[in-house]
């Protein structure tokens, strides 16, 4: 049996997760949960996921969330190869202290902004003061310092060495929420856009499939930053 | 040669990894770096850990951040038994699942209450208003919620089924935080109280060793708290 991913592509370790399966030619079955129409939040969906949230994998059964979990267990299971997710005990502690690290030092301060900016005005019609969103760009900010020096611009091509891993690939999906909010990361940390495209031509093309409609949000932001 | 573990036992995941060096008889090299002196710092420990923070590991010359990424590790490597650290995929990953949701889910929440309702107020003279800290509150009081019904209270004796593993210790380290901003979380939640009470006695005496100096901030807030 295939597994199943429960996904929407507006979240940024689903798209993780799809473009690793695409890329490994992992066949899977996808089930698409609309966030938009708050299908994460039926009670059908709680049945398979009590958090509510996306992504989830069911493999033969096993029901499992939280997706670096899920790329340590499908390591595990063979599924993920491991020039992506390291065997060797040291190399794969370099990847999961980046996969620990990012959680609160990398997404949080992204996810904040990206909330702050962009989602909560869309979904609740609220105006964020000039001076909130001020605060959140800083802490991302330093949060993007953090990155720039102290993974990446170490004299490696990749967030923990040479080679492209599982790191890579969940940093650059957190990177695309502030575009979506109107701050490229790429713009002010040339490091972070030398690393981005490196990555990025290395998952393609199921990179750029995955954000088609990220890519939709960032043109449609644009357009409307250009006419204020 | 023992491994080192840099630490300061204000820390929760320092504690966590205390408790359980001593736990499992495993014989460790103690680098304390006092955080109240901002020993976390200076030049010297910043060679050490470029990110300047605790806990950290060195063993054998291999210098490791991150708690949960140093706990992978450690089960890897043979140091963690099989019983706190399940090696059988579907259960590790159980175990893996809540170490990953606790950052932002549990961890988050009850460090920011503790950082404004204590640390802040201890460490930059600030008073944080009723309305904050009653912020802080509901969204802590929302995570407990949640760990007390969504982890706990399924039928089973500890986290993730009816063995006591890393992910025991790594949360009730967590809920000791709000403690030493006046906050109990035993108080509200009978599930968790009861739980606690589990785990604390598993580790002990060295759950109570490594929670001196918090024992004592927390009687100091209660003495302070009942003059009011």
């Amino acid at each position: 049996m295939p597994i199943k991913l429960y996904y929407d592509l507006m979240s940024q370790p689903s798209r993780c997760l799809y473009i690793l399966f695409k890329f490994i030619k992992c066949d899977f079955e996808s089930k698409y949960v609309d966030l938009r129409k708050a299908e994460h939040y039926t009670e059908e969906y709680a049945k398979i996921n009590r958090f509510q949230r996306v992504p989830v994998i069911d493999h033969n059964g096993f029901v499992l969330t939280e997706s670096v979990a899920i790329l340590k267990y499908l390591s595990r299971e063979g599924i993920i190869p491991e020039n992506l997710y390291p065997r060797e005990s040291k190399r794969q502690a370099r990847v999961e202290e980046f996969l620990e690290w990012q959680h609160m030092e990398l997404r949080l301060p992204c996810a904040f902004y990206f909330r702050t900016k962009y989602l909560e005005p869309v979904m609740f019609g609220t105006k964020p003061s000039p001076q909130r969103i001020s605060g959140f760009e800083q802490r991302m900010e330093q949060a993007l310092t953090n990155f720039s020096t102290k993974w990446l611009g170490r004299g490696s091509d990749f967030v923990t060495g040479d080679a492209v891993t599982v790191a890579d690939l969940i940093a650059i999906c957190e990177l695309e929420q502030p575009r979506m909010a109107g701050y490229d990361p790429r713009e002010k940390f040339p490091v972070i856009n030398e690393w981005y495209q490196k990555v990025r031509n290395h998952f393609n093309p199921y990179y750029d499939e995955a954000h088609v409609i990220v890519n939709k949000v960032i043109a449609k932001q644009a357009k409307l930053a250009s006419k204020l």
